[in-house]
């Protein structure tokens, strides 16, 4: 057996044991937007640090303005020339499990489903992020288990925030630039094209949250006492929130698609010829009718548009039965994603001032500190890097890689163009079913083994240079 | 001194006492809209079952469909010709006390408070409806103690529903027509015209409930993976809540109007010469602009206009932090104040069609089971009994009763005429600052006081003839 090839066979031959490893995390509960969950977060840096240990990484936790960040330094030394030196990424933390009541089973309680298409690991964080990082771990710990030490110089960074605005990763890099410069990162974070089919992810859509708040009467009043007299927040919000879409579904703010262009006509025809089906994707979570800009592909849509998205809203009473009530306040959190060279500034400030213009003027309106966000990306299709995964890729899946978009936003990627200089190779093996963020999240265990398999191979292509 | 003098000194001389027992029944959490209250709301149903009992009323807890119905029977045998025979109506029930952050102290922690307008009573149901129905219980206590009896029959009727829709009163009246049945009803549950001014209501806008939950995609998305792709619950329900009122602020669900007629001019000119002061009334909440129908007073507004109100609306992630989350669902809840002859059932059914119009074909609606409501009302201004209540009310307070209309609804004075063919006099002693239904909630020891004295007066009047 060639080396690489024991190396596989170690994977295969150790999975079960994987799974525990991944079991483990899994179980930690570090949601990190809600304070209460702070210590857990500390716990599974704590975690990974030990693990990272013992398959000989210099290992720490780090401590930040907020949830620690985890760095670990393995393989030959950079300087003495073997291979590219990467710095792989992931994140620890994951998003609060709510709605609790339409999980199966406890989010934090890792269970191996059987479905006809196969085994499923079902947890929160199971494919957002834990599983994903985790296939990056198991490939390192193969190959020091087998030749006693990685090929190439390897940095881990695990973040504790990237579900929660990433507000530490920015100052860490400028106080560790550096000890985390690397020749080119690494980022499991992203999804295949389908079950069979690996994809790299070359564009990602940037990010702006935000949250408003509308005050009209001083406090909660009886609706029968007040109705007709004292306005109401929710219907103020209300007019807001239906007034960001047009009737072509476009938003309204105004300057909004500045920095929108067209999509490239031969990008335009590579998606077209993927032959993805708009009909299934919608038709899988129960919808047929695209909710963005009438004339696109949907694939255009989710790629290359951008969006204004209500994520969440309360007002008024929201218990059981009825009250008659005209709440003082009415709130929503929003998230818009960008593309092109749209400025997540401009777009916040815009927004803003679109809000503050449908404000009765004896009503209030008050936006969250923390609105804010990144840019969109686009990462370069020629690098040497790219060439090495999509090779690594063909080889474990006997298909080759799709040169694909993302809806969502990974931030960092960013920060390592910016801060590190670096650019950034995202491979992931997440499928559009995985349910991230909601209910019944699942990894595939085939994404788990192969995206096991695959970073093998990618560590040997990258080896190879 | 004269019998109806010795009767009120004996209030005065016992109002400490009075003000205990309110305590205790304060002290009861009977929120009936939240099923985890069901047994405090017997306890409460228990509680003045005893206390009736110990001014000699026949007293009894009656089961029904829902929370308990007291019922007590006191004063000489109806058929004896003493007076006419009247039946006092209260609700021992009260309003969830959320948000509770907002309560300065527990909401079922009855105190005092001193301000420089006088002594006040504070807790939830202080005002709604617990210390209103105690100015009768107390009126009646003090002919008992003075005089051993009361001077007329009376039946006091006690529900413990009426915050959550009175389901139990429509089959409860049907079943004890007989022993329920008086010349006239006593409702304690409205207002004064100012702290110094008593007031007889004799309208009554009605009231219908809905509660609509919209769902769009089968299960919660990623807002990264789906937005631009699946529609936003809460972008429908926006628009559906938007679309509620033009920008004269007129209700625009088609048919909304029908049975609202302009105002009488002779009672236009009665309201307009009370001196209403709209600047004050919406400035103490905060508010400048009348949420009603441009142009219109704001009594008119309150008592003669109908309305549509969000009471309370959720939808998506509404905890600490961001979630990129498209929800499946968005619900909220609604009431409509009705006037004048509007139906109560087409304007639930008019609204649900507005509703259905408004969502996109491929989301889903859905509404409450127990949506429904009842009708406005209008009193009779010639009856002998208004007349004797307005002889005692100068009597107490050195001014006349200021006839007036009543923004909120009291379902059960419809049912007294439809199902046991009374008329009722409405005379409270609730004050516009009270904040019933709201965190802080009080009552003023000024009205509870001459809230009692008043009844002694008025059952003095009714027994005379």
């Amino acid at each position: 057996m060639s080396d690489i090839e024991t190396v596989l066979a170690q994977v295969d031959a150790d999975l079960d044991s994987s799974l525990e490893r991944l079991f483990a995390l899994l179980r930690i509960k570090s949601v990190s937007t809600d304070p209460a969950f702070a210590d857990d977060c500390i716990a599974c840096a704590d975690h990974l640090v030990a693990d990272l240990k013992s398959i000989g990484f210099d290992a720490s936790r780090r401590k930040t303005i907020g949830h620690p960040i985890v760095v670990a330094h393995g393989g030959p030394e950079p300087e003495n020339g073997d291979g590219p030196h990467v710095l792989f990424y992931g994140h620890y933390d994951v998003q609060p499990p709510d709605p609790l009541e339409k999980w199966q089973s406890g989010p934090f309680e890792p269970r191996i489903v059987e479905t006809p298409q196969g085994k499923r690991i079902v947890a929160r964080g199971s494919s957002d992020d834990k599983g994903q990082l985790m296939t990056f771990i198991e490939a390192a710990r193969a190959y020091v288990n087998v030749n006693g030490r990685l090929p190439i110089p390897v940095t881990i960074l695990l973040e504790g925030e990237e579900e929660s605005g990433s507000k530490s990763i920015g100052p860490f890099f400028a106080e560790n630039k550096d000890e985390l410069t690397a020749d080119v990162a690494l980022v499991c974070d992203t999804g295949m094209w389908d079950a069979e089919t690996p994809a790299i992810t070359t564009r990602l859509r940037g990010l702006v949250h935000d949250e408003v708040f509308i005050t009209c009467p001083s406090r909660d009043l009886h609706s029968g006492m007040y109705g007709g007299a004292a306005m109401n927040p929710i219907r103020v919000l209300s007019k807001v929130l239906a007034g960001l879409h047009d009737t072509d579904n476009r938003v309204t703010i105004p300057g909004f698609y500045e920095g929108v262009s067209e999509l490239d006509p031969e990008i335009k025809a590579q998606w077209d010829g993927l032959g993805f089906d708009e009909a299934e994707f919608l038709g899988d979570v129960g919808l047929k009718i695209p909710s963005g800009e009438k004339g696109r592909s949907l694939l255009e849509l989710i790629w290359a548009q951008p969006t204004a998205e209500v994520n969440g809203i309360i007002g008024g009473y929201t218990g059981v039965g009825s009250k008659t009530v005209i709440p003082s306040v009415a709130s929503a959190k929003l998230t818009f994603r960008l593309v092109g060279e749209q400025d997540p500034a401009k777009v916040l400030e815009n927004f803003r001032a679109f809000v503050r213009e449908r404000i009765p003027e004896d009503c209030k309106v008050e936006f969250s500190p923390e609105g804010g966000g990144a840019q969109a990306l686009q990462l370069p299709l020629d690098s040497p890097h790219l060439a090495a995964a999509r090779r690594a890729l063909a080889a474990e899946w006997g298909k080759d890689a799709v040169l694909i978009g993302s809806g969502g936003s990974i931030p960092i990627v960013g920060d390592f163009k910016r801060s590190l200089g670096m650019d950034t190779l995202l491979v992931g093996f997440a499928l559009d079913d995985d349910a991230i963020h909601s209910p019944n999240e699942k990894y595939n265990l085939s994404s788990f083994h192969h995206g096991i398999r695959s970073w093998v191979r990618i560590i040997d292509e990258l080896a190879k240079g």
